[in-house]
């Protein structure tokens, strides 16, 4: 990857068939705390750190990691894909197929979560 | 879990066939810093976060948090187990099969890891 680009971990998402129960069960064992939370998925915060829950049709369980430049993204601009919430992101497997995300957040879209009013 | 005690999003654990091909993915792929490696796992550092590469027969992947306190440990002091660096650790899946590991460092372990020479 580009080496001048900033990387930091941002989340791991996991694959559940039934998000309500499983958010239910990471605030009882985890204290986690819900930032959104619909029928097809969920992002808890743990511990200091983003954790997604996803039903399957969804994305796969994944680790992310944010990348400070859109062009650290380890594909062809034309080749990354959008979140709905308008992120750009692009996903590979490892040798293994673990799959890794790479995840882009435009500075506007950066602003608008630092600004977020829910309480993590 | 104990409200009180602390608990902290400490690393994310992935399943692969062999470590050494995996490390180099990791290091080409996502500059991952290595902690530490042999044959049958590998400690990486990867945006900020540690990222454990097990083979099977090891540990299945698994997302830790560190608990600040041993009695946080969601099992009885006897159930807790001890990895190989001395961390007392417990393992619990989500509803989903996904598996949680609750770790506690030992504060003289906590004390060798943080002047840990290596320049992660």
């Amino acid at each position: 990857m580009n080496k001048k680009a900033e990387l930091t971990f941002d989340h791991v998402a996991l694959r559940v068939r039934d998000i309500e129960k499983s958010v239910e069960w990471y605030q009882e064992k985890l204290n986690a705390k819900v930032g959104y939370q619909d029928e097809t998925w969920a992002m808890l915060l743990i511990g200091g750190t983003k954790i997604a829950l996803v039903i399957e049709g969804q994305h796969p369980s994944h680790i992310a990691f944010k990348v400070s430049k859109p062009d650290a993204l380890p594909c062809r601009v034309e080749d990354a894909s959008e979140h709905r919430d308008g992120t750009q992101f692009f996903c590979a497997g490892d040798p293994d197929g673990n799959t890794i995300e790479w995840v882009y957040y435009p500075p506007e879209l950066e602003r608008e979560i630092s600004n977020d009013p829910i309480d993590w």
